[in-house]
Parts: structure tokens; sequence; C-alpha cells
């Protein structure tokens, strides 16, 4: 996978996949969303091997994605929570399932919808502009060098 | 990886995760989005072994996210075009970008900025509900079954 080439490239898409885009992390990533803690759950739920699942879990611990918690001593036993960093790979979960109800559903139609608690409706979730609220298709934005870039600081 | 296991599951997340949910998968679309079109291109962008990117644009055709047209006869070569389902992945890609620049630029600040062309602004890309356009964090939706769901069709 050479996770050190993709993530030192100066794109926080190509970071973001060194870190978590492969599919044992990502999937784990939608169970936490979907409120599983624990080891035995997540080895259930992902249908994993016990090693990947532990291999998986400490490596977004590593990251910051999740936290270990202790919540047995006797023996010892402990459950991983999403941190803020975790709960905002929220969009990258919505944006996956909108693509999926789409394009891989079949005739059948979404196997589930998500219903916007606040409003009621199918929350068909759609990627809009942060300051002008327009929706984003691609060729909507151009990209350039910014604060972190090697080419940005002297520009 | 399993993609069979994984793709099998009534979520569409899942069944993304499976389609396209890996690093390579991942990064061939981005330098797709980039305006990547060709073997070489692909290959020098990546920075993947020949084999890694052969791989994977035989399976993107195959699955529909790129299209392969003959652009020169003699000899016999190809070019690889997203297809609408293949743009339509650019949520996926601007939600990870939102997500690498939040928490994996360091303190130097993201290396790219995504200008919103229409509005002239940093697009800070947000996921809002497509039907009230409220902002959708963590906990604002509950998952139902869908038209697709075995359980779904009989409730």
């Amino acid at each position: 996978m050479r996770r050190d080439l993709i993530a030192a490239k100066e794109c926080s898409i190509a970071r973001a996949i060194a870190a978590i885009g492969d599919p044992w992390s990502l999937l784990l990533i939608r169970e936490a969303h979907g409120g599983e803690t624990r080891f035995a759950g997540f080895k259930k739920t992902m249908g994993a091997q016990p090693s990947v699942v532990s291999d998986r879990l400490k490596r977004l611990v590593d990251i910051g994605v999740l936290e270990r918690h202790e919540y047995s001593s006797h023996p010892p036993r402990f459950e991983y929570r999403l941190t803020t960093m975790g709960d905002d790979l929220f969009p990258v979960l919505i944006a996956l399932n909108t693509w999926g109800d789409a394009y891989l559903s079949g005739d059948a139609g979404p196997p589930l919808v998500y219903r916007h608690d606040r409003c009621g409706h199918a929350a068909d979730a759609t990627v809009v502009c942060g300051h002008c609220r327009a929706e984003l298709a691609p060729g909507d934005v151009t990209a350039e060098p910014g604060p972190g870039s090697a080419k940005g600081v002297d520009e």
C-alpha cells in the first residue's frame, strides 16, 4: 500500500487516503459511527479476522480517530470511542452512502434511508460551498497552493 | 480484502467501500478528477507499480467509474475518462479533502485550497440535507430500511 509515499503528497485527499482510505479502516469507522465500541462487536459486524480488527483499531487510535477507554478493570476491558476527528469523518461516510445509493443499489433501490431528524425528510446529503451554499460539482473549484504548500509560502 | 463479503452487506457505504474504498483506487480517482487520462500519467502521478495501475484501471472500467477510449490506432493507445458515475465521486474526494485539511495539515495549514469559481471564496465544502439545507452532523440522521432492504419490502 505504500502509505508513506501516498501520505507524503502535498494534498489532503492523498493524506486522508493514506490515513484511513483502506477498506477495513473505512468499514470500522462506519461501524463506530453506527454506535459500535467493542472489539467483539467490530469483529462480528465487520466479518473480519481478529488480527485485522486489532490492527485497524490500534492504527485508528494512533492516528487520533478513536480513543481507547478502560470500561472494566477486572479483567481489563476496553472500548473504542470516536474522537471529534472521528466524528468529522461523517461527511466522508455520507458521501460514500449517497454514491452507493445512486450506483450500487440495483433496481431495488437503496437498502437504507437516512432520515434527517430535524426536518423529517430523507437526508439526501449534498455537498455545498461553505461560503455561498451553492452545490459543488466537479469543475466548480480550482486548486491553488495553500498556506501549507512549499510553493504557496513564497507566492 | 474480501470485497465480496463487504459488498454483500445491506448498506451503500459498505458497497461503496467494496467498490472503490482501497488506497490505489481512491488515489486513481483523485488523479482522474485532476484531469489525468493516460496510463503513463496515472503511473507517474500515483507513484504506483504498472501492475497496480493496470489492475485498478481495469477494475474501475468494469465497475463503470471510468470509460476506456482508443485515442490512437497505430499503435492502439487508450485513455480513461470519468463517467457520470465517476464524476459523482467528487463529494467523496472533497469530503476527504476537508477532513485532511483539518486534521493532517499540521501547523503549516492546508497544502492546497479549492477556490469556488462562482463565488470566489475557498470552497470549504460542507455536507447539508438536500431537503432543508441544514448542515448534517453525526447524530442528525436515523437509518431506516429503504426500498432495497429485505426487511423494508415487507414493512
